[in-house]
């Protein structure tokens, strides 16, 4: 029987369990993404999982498990196991650990039959075992597949069953279990912290120039740093209840002007969508021309969704003779200065936004890997280029670290040119036939 | 004290756990690359993973587990918190659950001076922390960081503290943690099973095609078969060696035959690396044009290290301006057939390869969302073309599912098709002056 009062919030930090289920998780062929996302999204709510356990797909793993979990905790979340076939084993652990019957629920079987209906097909009878669930439980509607979600409530906890599927999983994490943690008053309603994205200072030297601030506020805020690719975040919050809202808010604005232009944007945005953003509401274009990053830089742009409204085209060009062909760099600039060079990088950007028309251009030159140049440009030299409305610019940039990383953070370094330079043409007045300008 | 007895190989299966420390994990902020990396290499040796957990880095916390985990197993494998500052904490840890002391080891301190000095640095004092040893273990050089690896044995069981970096654990867990777990016969020396790649074929169509096969050779035989992003991987073993190695290797030998051009490799290499090595052994170069995959064909094939020599260049264009720009496209073709067609889709690959010069071009065109056109071309329509020294054909794709999928399925689907290409140019003499053909 499902308890009609709501569990009483505990006394200290609420713990909270979850069990990834799959034999595929343990055996390396899928990446376990849900802790990621169930982490993040308890932790914006001033919750933190206390546990994360993947367990092999077999009954008496999966049982001796649940069992271990729900005796030290609040709250235990599962996700997987509960699809239709011989290795789902989710549902049947669960009725176990609580001592209850699996009972037919013929709405399921309904939602079932029409969502094979809309592709036009019959469920075979494995399919029907979704429709049973463990006796009491409140059925978490589907609509991105066949399996739902289940919510329990026994001896003042709580025990979730998700399904797998990531498309499945997330939707119903959101609109349905975290209403419901709020409810129980087990998270936070708000958002528990709140965070300042910045790009292009170091994460030291971000804590000395916020320090002052944070020392006069005083013990009660929370502050925490995080270093990601050229990205630093900051995220300040009050979990003991010292500060209120407005006073953490305060301490935000405070930051920001500190920050100056190194402030990109409060939440998880990422460059290339604030970069798009800035374009769009600016109605202006970019276009992008890559030596060293071989496509990444178009293909994070265009990730974004929408973002290719406002991407004129891009040239991926790994040889010189590519670069003459593609746009236009004169053969002699190469053979004088080098592909690996700022010259190249400023015929790039130029090339590509006269070619397309856009009103803004990135080029990326230089060695990313695995080989470089003896002498000035060691591998990690990276030349790249901003080609604006008021002139053209180059800079010379140096990565230490595998292909991979001088790669990401050439692309992360040349969008953060772009929208500071974005943000600058807000404020200033356009300058009617600017000469071009080439910076070193 | 440590046994001088390696122990003795356990009746069933060896029993081996993976903790994966740091808070981090636990809020979302990295991804437990651990899991896969560990769980797909003892897989490839026989073994597998009965649980992985990652726990909160408290001292009491990972006591806890560690006890559960060194009472449940043979082996316990952890990653993290060995490293210099206060939430480090595994050393301490596997200290008390083996009543054993931590000792001070001259040779890891001074290796991390001689570190340092590489640097030009000094350590500072929390750095020495981790000259210290649990007692009597035997120390796992760390040539690419500070915090050495620890190999414990007590009681007929193995606990194993690895470094919390990628970087520093791979390595480490490839050339010093797999011969040890070797040499103690609890995994197997040889690859377990037998990989061979396939794409274009469904898994259950591929498993109709080869049952005959397997069916023949009996239950002896260990088949798995695994689908991912339009390739299908089949597995074959014999873990109970009621076969030899020749024998699975004369089952793949006949597998192969019958995959015929869907098979694609032996192994894990990428399309885009089956692709590159075709090309630079027949000396070929490719071009790409991309207006549905934004750069990711172009990522794709320059990220595989060494393909920049055969990729020729790409361009991206997401626009129709882009495409007559760049590419030569007519606007009377675009006007009649618009962007997301066959004529489309063989205009870009003519012009890309015309333009640069290369052997072979690929194009891709259509929706990959968030929207399409209403009619023939729904969201995930997808056209691709194929240029090469005998002609240029075009096909059309359907994709279901959303935008991110679509583009990694065309892009896998054009690779697909060029490696085909490549293996019938191998075998067929080249047709000089071969009509230029469009096939829809």
């Amino acid at each position: 029987m499902v308890s009609s009062v709501p569990p009483r919030p505990p006394a200290g930090p609420v713990r909270i369990e979850l069990l990834t289920l799959g034999d595929e998780l343990l055996l390396g062929l899928t990446t376990n993404r849900h802790l990621g996302f169930i982490g993040a999204e308890l932790g914006r709510r001033g919750a933190s999982l206390q546990r994360n356990i993947t367990v092999e797909d077999n009954h008496d793993a999966i049982v001796r498990q649940l069992s271990d979990s729900w005796a030290n905790s609040d709250v235990v979340i599962t996700t997987g196991g509960l699809g239709p076939t011989c290795d789902d084993r989710t549902r049947e652990a669960a009725a176990e650990l609580l001592g209850r019957k699996l009972v037919f629920e013929p709405s399921i079987e309904r939602a079932i039959h029409d969502r094979f209906a809309l592709y036009g097909r019959k469920p075979t009878p494995n399919n029907l075992k979704q429709a049973y669930v463990v006796e009491g439980a409140e059925v978490l509607r589907n609509p991105n597949g066949t399996a739902p979600g289940l919510w329990l409530e026994q001896a003042g906890r709580i025990l979730c069953l998700l399904p797998g599927p990531t498309n499945e999983m997330q939707p119903m994490f959101l609109e349905q279990v975290l209403p419901r943690l709020v409810s129980r008053g087990l998270i936070r309603e708000e958002a528990a912290y709140l965070q300042l994205r910045t790009a292009g200072i170091g994460e030291s030297a971000l804590e000395t120039l916020l320090q002052p601030v944070f020392d006069r506020v005083g013990p009660g805020l929370q502050v925490a740093f995080c270093a990601h690719e050229g990205l630093v975040d900051v995220r300040l919050g009050s979990p003991g209840g010292d500060l209120d809202a407005i006073s953490v808010e305060n301490v935000a604005a405070e930051c920001v002007r500190l920050m100056g232009e190194d402030f990109v944007c409060r939440g998880h945005d990422s460059l290339p969508k604030v970069c798009a953003d800035l374009l769009r509401a600016a109605d202006r274009s970019l276009a992008v021309a890559e030596a060293a990053t071989g496509g990444l830089l178009a293909n994070a742009f265009s990730g974004v969704c929408g973002a290719c409204k406002c991407l004129a085209g891009g040239v991926v060009c790994p040889t010189n003779a590519a670069a003459v062909q593609l746009l236009n760099v004169p053969e002699c600039l190469l053979a004088q200065h080098g592909s690996a060079s700022a010259e190249n990088a400023v015929a790039m950007a130029t090339g590509v936004s006269e070619l397309l028309g856009a009103d803004y251009a990135l080029a990326v030159t230089g060695f990313s890997g695995p080989s470089g140049s003896p002498g000035e440009n060691p591998i990690g030299s990276i030349y790249i280029a901003l080609a604006s409305p008021e002139g053209v610019w180059s800079r010379k940039l140096s990565y230490p670290g595998p292909r991979c990383t001088v790669r990401h953070r050439a692309v992360n370094a040349a969008l953060d040119w772009l929208r500071r330079e974005l943000i600058r043409a807000r404020t200033t007045r356009p300058v009617p036939g600017a000469a071009l300008r080439v910076l070193q």
